[in-house]
């Protein structure tokens, strides 16, 4: 257990990773084994359990990189000066998230699993509730409430819509902030302040 | 296989299938096993399996009432004389499908094995096809096409948000018509014509 574990890195890593995560996809986690990775990578199951030894490392390991970038997310929205500011930026933030993890979204936000993972892990949770409350902003009335559930569960669900599968980065980043600002009624942004407002520290 | 199953019905079968939703919703239709819902009831899994011999079975059985109400919605919808009529009367068929089956929609619609079954089942999937045109209506715009994927995705996740666990379900649904509305820029109708667009044949 004190032996430091030499992590796959690179290609071998992210083949692994991304092998796990097309199989949560269609299996779901609870339905996806250690065994059905290594037969889609051809390798044996022990090449993958001395890597992963758990489930849950490895569904952790999948999820960092979208986890991290949700924590970049926060700070950047939490660090703009006026409300609207912080709004922009956390919705911005999470349509880049969404764009950028199309079908890793899906999971994280729906999987039986990773749901559970989430509220079992105090900072994971606080760090999702985090950005809900930067997008909610000050206004808790029930109709605003209901309008963040609902952008918020689309936007996460939008990458598994088969009929957007092919729409460009670009293209689908500029219709789904259209469709969030106008479902929670925030203003675009002029030009040059949303440039100052949604501006990544990345 | 000839002779006829008897099902559980009334109580018992209730009892049953609510245990299952339970366990699905929280450990995934992949994570959870006959014996567990046996151990939730307090009955042998021979009771369990008794009346229903495979997961997918008990998965269908779970489904079934959620799937019979998208039948009549998408029936009802269809039956409206004008384009306008048909998108209201699938959304509001829509919401009221949301709102009576808060959590198990979410399972119907983000489940990976439920998904699967209804990828792989063609009447299924055609159904969930034919609801998702009704909604979106002659205009093929990419923009209408990211709205519905988000109101869709939305409104199928929205019974997991515990922010809105305790909202009555005519408040839900007031707000949940009004938001998605405002998404797809579609008008409410007036009343008088709003009664008659939306009459359900129930």
């Amino acid at each position: 257990m004190s032996v430091p574990v030499v992590r796959p890195i690179g290609a071998a890593r992210e083949r692994l990773l991304s092998a796990a995560l097309n199989l949560f996809v269609y299996h779901g986690v609870s339905g996806t084994s250690l065994q059905m990775i290594a037969d889609d990578l051809g390798v044996t199951k022990a090449a993958v359990y001395h890597q992963y030894q758990t489930k849950s490392d490895l569904v952790l390991a999948v999820m960092t990189p979208a986890l991290e970038q949700m924590v970049r997310l926060a700070e950047n929205a939490e660090a703009q000066p006026s409300v609207a500011g912080r709004r922009e930026a956390a919705l911005c933030g999470l349509v880049d998230l969404v764009v950028e993890n199309r079908r890793m979204t899906a999971v994280l936000y729906a999987d039986p699993v990773v749901t559970r993972l989430i509220r079992e892990h105090p900072p994971m949770l606080e760090l999702s509730e985090r950005i809900k409350r930067l997008i909610t902003g000050p206004d808790h009335a029930v109709e605003t409430l209901v309008g963040v559930a609902v952008v918020g569960g689309g936007l996460m669900m939008v990458g598994l819509d088969p009929e957007l599968a092919d729409l460009d980065d670009d293209a689908l980043r500029r219709h789904l902030l259209g469709t969030a600002r106008r479902t929670l009624r925030i203003r675009a942004p002029s030009r040059r302040r949303g440039h100052a407002a949604v501006a990544s520290p990345r």
